[in-house]
């Protein structure tokens, strides 16, 4: 067996022991236990796999200022940022629980029979959501505790029944290692199968590939780049028996600046676009990396505090030195662009460090230069300055799927406002307004999803409690025996609280 | 432009004047006319788009007798089967005006602001379901009327908000002209935009080619062979911008015959059996291909009645010549297989008729040979005879997906029958009991669908209400001013009867 090595992202310099590196036989034996765990897990009761959720949670608070510490090394991303993003990964397990316990992700329909109905009589039919099976999660480098081991792919895949092998993050495999752990633990101390949960490390994509082409994967979910998706999605469609990919991707975040309120408050929206922007060092799924705006009051003064703003923007360390790279590259190729003007850019540092920039270009430049529009994951942003509301749209209407849209607006922006929304709905999977896009609150009406490329299936969302639905299927169940039905379709568990559609009426639960 | 002509099934001789071939050019501007129409006919209210879905189902009704004696014509189907299938066809588009009233499809869900909470504030987060815009459905040859041009999957399209742009089937093209008719005449009644519905006709495979590869178009519904559905897949993926498609492919419906049954009643079984065998000339998707059976009491009976059955059964005429010949080759195959032996055969007619045939294998057998499970469409069937219950779940485990699942059962098969359920879930979408898979009830706990290759696309039905969510995808907005909300996301809306999850909590409508 081989080794690889964890790398201190501010340094570049190795970090801790050699760590061992799986190979494709780990990977079926991981997925073997998850099948064989499978049955036993799918049918554990609504209270004791909330309860576990719970468990792995409480497991992860019990790794201590320990874990913190090792993901600020292996991610360079500071303390308060990592203890936020641990709350966040215990509260997501928390409202999984929560959902699990309160049944409706299950769907339950009943059409009672109807025996008289001329010309034929109707069935007893019933019907339910079922795990699909097990579930291959990718981690994810930029949120080395909320997208990566015990994320929200995993938190939603555990609280759909479906057992989980993930592909730990090579950019931090101490902390996927200790996440695994606790998850672990979490599974003895709930007395399931140990197939309910493993994890596979190192550094080949061909570890991943041959994840996602064993036969007893039944879906993916991956966070990460365009490229890494993609690839992903091709090898789970050639498989003999094709699985679904969740893949979010890229996206630039286009932030509208409505005339009102850039005449209002341009000066305070620049600042508070470079709080946005190099949050994290720009390396959010959701950074404003495109602005729009139209000519007219306020803008020269959004300009003045933005371009203030990232030059004085102090260099932070990015997560590894190949996103460092590509980051440098892509700012690079903007800068060197013709159509591009550089409005501002901040002390890039040295080594694995990025800094901020600004670019500028005009709607007519954007539009001609389709390339404008390709992610830079970093603190990079650009301004397109539109002529009026026409450009606004054509630029709207010529953008790829997006994650999200902001809109900064006042009371006399709706009309403007309302106009946009339809070719936002369509381009996003959120639209927020007076506000900025990084910061995704885990709830139930969140969508961190959208079109293609923001994600491979737009239908769905990778964060808040819709993001069970991805790990589901509908059965149906036609004129069983009340002792052959689940129970939760059987006639004793009507009243037991769980939300039903009752012959085409939604009944709700407590 | 080019002609093609539509055939007598019977006869195969032409029928009606001849009728132009649809081009690329007509592709496009069908496509183009349902992007125009889409953000008007999104916008429809749930009242006026549910009267729209009523008026389809009246002027299918005001084509009279005439719509069956055509789609006799055609299809070679009897009178009374079409006369069953415009009911349901009609049926289905009422229903469909129904769930849209009731508006749960738009999954409403609000996560009010809490402007106190620790350490962030959380902010005002609401989600729908949007439409995805114009969708391509094909027509199935086997349900000129129910499958095809205002089917299933139109009706769940156009209730979902999205314009229909219908590939018609050729082999009932002047059903489908007449059923065309029908929804035109209802979009002009409802004042709709004339690019909601949609139909290009012509016999190549590269004009459906066209309809999916076409930019504007945002998803596929499809009913019909492996290799059809599968192609549309390919081309779906390999866009651009892939998009979803849902096709509903092939399966060969497991009847299960558990022992107590068996031994109560093996000859009614048996004759019910060809009764579903030879319904329609075996001509669909849910036709039970494969009987697996242990030896024992009653077997014997059921055979007994079942050849009995089998040989009497009358010659009927098949959809297409095309659909004979293979149904002929599929036959032959398994005559001519060493492993099978021939039961009986019914008379198999001439020209375009098939007749029905009833083949036996054992469990050893049929494992070792996965051809034994591939579809024959028509009126063909396999009984496995299995040792023991070993056997029935090493078949049921080899079973590719499939539609349908079938257990004939008593009391004191139901400790079996709770056995072999976990594993019929993982490869059905529908397990009835003491029935026929033939039958498909319209309404909301019924999955027609199935994990890969019963469908591309396991998570889904084509029949019932859940086949609307095919169409749609969610959208969340953040702080969004209540006039720029949509309008059943508004804080007025609450109260309107839909039901919503509340913050975590599903509170019913009326």
């Amino acid at each position: 067996m081989s080794e690889f090595r964890s790398i201190t992202a501010e340094t570049g310099a190795p970090y801790g022991d050699p760590l061992p590196v799986h190979g494709p036989q780990d990977v079926a034996a991981a997925c073997a236990a998850a099948e064989a765990a499978f049955e036993v897990y799918r049918a554990t009761s609504r209270e004791d796999r909330a309860r576990f959720l719970e468990r792995c949670g409480e497991e992860i608070m019990a790794l201590g200022d320990g874990l913190i510490e090792t993901a600020m090394r292996e991610s360079g991303l500071p303390r308060a940022r990592l203890e936020g993003e641990r709350g966040r990964t215990v509260g997501q397990l928390r409202m999984f629980a929560d959902v699990v316990r309160k049944g409706w992700w299950q769907q339950l329909r009943v059409d009672p029979a109807m025996p008289e109905r001329q010309p034929l009589p109707r069935p007893d039919l019933r019907m339910r959501m079922i795990p699909l099976g097990p579930v291959a999660v990718f981690g994810a480098s930029n949120f080395p505790l909320a997208f990566s081991t015990a994320g929200g792919d995993t938190a939603s895949a555990l609280a759909a029944g479906c057992p989980v092998v993930v592909k730990g993050h090579p950019a931090h495999p101490i902390t996927a290692s200790l996440m695994a752990q606790a998850l672990t633990a979490a599974v003895k101390a709930c007395d399931l199968p140990a197939g309910v949960f493993s994890q596979i490390m190192g550094p080949s994509h061909e570890l991943g590939a041959a994840l996602v082409q064993d036969p007893r994967i039944t879906a993916v979910g991956f966070t990460g780049s365009r490229a890494g998706g993609l690839a992903l999605v091709k090898l789970a469609q050639a498989r003999p028996v094709p699985i679904p990919v969740y893949a979010e991707m890229s996206s630039i975040n286009p932030v509208l600046l409505l005339p009102q309120s850039l005449k209002a408050r341009g000066a305070a929206l620049g600042t508070a676009f470079v709080g946005s922007l190099t949050m994290g060092a720009g390396q959010f799924c959701t950074n404003p990396g495109l602005l729009i705006a139209m000519e007219g009051d306020g803008l020269d003064a959004f300009i003045a505090s933005a371009t203030e703003g990232v030059a004085a923007a102090a260099p932070q360390t990015m997560l590894t030195t190949g996103i460092r790279d590509a980051y440098g590259k892509g700012v690079a190729a903007l800068t060197d662009h013709e159509a591009v003007e550089t409005l501002a850019s901040g002390d890039p540092g040295e080594g694995t460090s990025g800094g901020a920039i600004l670019f500028q270009t005009s709607a007519q430049a954007f539009l001609a230069n389709p390339d404008l529009a390709d992610e830079v994951f970093g603190a990079s942003g650009i301004l397109v300055r539109c002529a009026d509301e026409a450009e606004v749209m054509a630029i709207l209407k010529a953008l790829e799927g997006q994650l999200t849209a902001t809109l900064h607006m006042d009371a006399e922006d709706e009309p403007l406002a309302a106009r946009l929304l339809p070719v936002l709905e369509r381009k996003v999977g959120r639209i927020l307004a007076n506000g900025w896009p990084t910061g995704v609150e885990v709830c139930h009406a969140m969508v961190h999803g959208g079109p293609f490329p923001a994600t491979s299936d737009g239908r769905t969302t990778s964060v808040g409690s819709l993001a069970i639905d991805r790990f589901l299927r509908p059965v149906s169940y036609q004129n069983l025996a009340q002792s052959v039905l689940p129970e939760p379709l059987r006639d004793t568990a009507l009243g037991d609280g769980i939300p039903r559609l009752y012959d085409g009426t939604l009944l709700a639960g407590r």
